[in-house]
């Protein structure tokens, strides 16, 4: 485990909430050194499964959470995170958010010192996640505050950038073409595959070699297929074949137009 | 370098074509103890550098072409193929084309056994790629050479499947949804970010760890974001959002849509 330094102002760190994002955060500060202090969340079990990891106090009660930290992090869903917000009075503490649509506006009465760290990633509970190199996206009302809150980042992860409330929402419309949206495309390729008893995983060495393309060389470079190439008779051709399904072929054609305008 | 048994029906082979799949197929084949006897090719500077990478001979007239040999790989672009295909007559002698979308009976005039070996991935040229791992769906007109085809197809990959022409014109429709439109999912996402002065990169662990679940539990079982949670707020707000992007925006109430009825 490592050691902070005298300098680190966080130091004391309380969660409200034990679900995937706060349990993975949790035990990346932990390793990291930081003195985890209380676990809360409705639900016993998960309060009590968390605080023995990380070596905390845990509690069921939201009146029992304590202010006697350097931070605490507010690590629930969104709908959560609205139900609870006027119930919690924190004082001069520290308090950050996970959340990646949610303004950091939404803690202003929570306390008087607020941000956002938003963990770039899907977690599992079960599954360990090295925060190494996960994008830690950081914002702050203050300067001190937004200055702290980088450095306890930078400790747990090599990508950490400062960002706004506003930026933090482009982010999460990217992500839902990038990865929600991206997936579906996926989809609709097995639900194509399967009805002629053939396996997603044929595709997966190409699809994993499109998206290592795409970062590499962004995907407008990487860019391929008939849309590209404008091959009009591989296009109508597919279009034919998904005449049974309307609304694919209506992907498929608002997709093709748009690689060729972009 | 292996070494092939006697009892290996295909021994020799030559190719049609010198570009970026011819290149990384013959020298996986000749890699692994097949005889490569002569590289065709219209540039003749294409045709040495591949024929010096594997002991062959080349040339850059197809009446030289030599059908003495076991098998004859036909690896052009589409357009070529179809062009070079009339000019063509190799007899008796086993040829096969390379091609996703082509027809195995693009070859009926060529050869009286034909087949295609098909590997689903891109190349590029320079970059070496092993097909130890990779997809190659086979055909044949006739079961001798599709056994024989198969078999040299398993010397190269543990990834071997018999696939009609039309079960590969699926295929390739399926990877034009999994790989050209997630690619432009991508673009999309990079646009987004690109105007608010944010990097694609950001998004790179969480579109890897969604592809990865996709294959995993499949992309049914992997959709999330808030088209899926049915979450109207997001989604009025990202379609506000894009309002300046009529293209951008009716792809998002489109997939939208679909990820909702799929």
């Amino acid at each position: 485990m490592n050691k902070l330094k005298n300098s680190d102002s966080i130091q004391t760190i309380s969660f409200i909430g034990a679900g995937n994002v706060a349990t993975q955060m949790a035990k990346n500060l932990y390793q990291k050194g930081f003195k985890i202090k209380q676990i809360y969340s409705r639900t016993e079990a998960s309060a009590v499964l968390l605080s023995q990891q990380v070596e905390a106090n845990f509690t069921t009660s939201l009146k029992e959470i304590s202010s006697d930290v350097n931070l605490i992090v507010i690590s629930v869903n969104d709908k959560a995170l609205i139900e609870i917000t006027p119930s919690l009075d924190l004082g001069q503490t520290l308090t950050v958010h996970t959340g990646g649509s949610i303004p950091m506006s939404q803690l202003e009465g929570v306390s008087s010192r607020i941000g956002v760290i938003y963990p770039l990633q899907t977690f599992t509970k079960s599954h360990d996640i090295s925060f190494e190199k996960l994008p830690l996206c950081v914002e702050a009302n203050n300067e001190k505050d937004l200055k702290d809150l980088l450095s306890l980042s930078k400790r747990l992860s090599t990508k950490v950038a400062s960002v706004s409330s506003k930026q933090r929402k482009t982010i999460h419309l990217a992500a839902v073409f990038a990865c929600n949206f991206s997936n579906h495309m996926l989809a609709i390729a097995d639900e194509i595959l399967t009805k002629e008893d053939l396996e997603l995983g044929l595709l997966q060495p190409l699809v994993e070699e499109t998206i290592t393309k795409a970062f590499t060389i962004t995907p407008k470079k990487g860019q391929s297929g008939p849309a590209i190439r404008r091959d009009d008779n591989v296009i109508n051709e597919h279009l034919k074949r998904l005449e049974k399904h309307p609304d694919f072929s209506d992907i498929y054609k608002k997709i093709s137009n748009s690689i060729q305008n972009i």
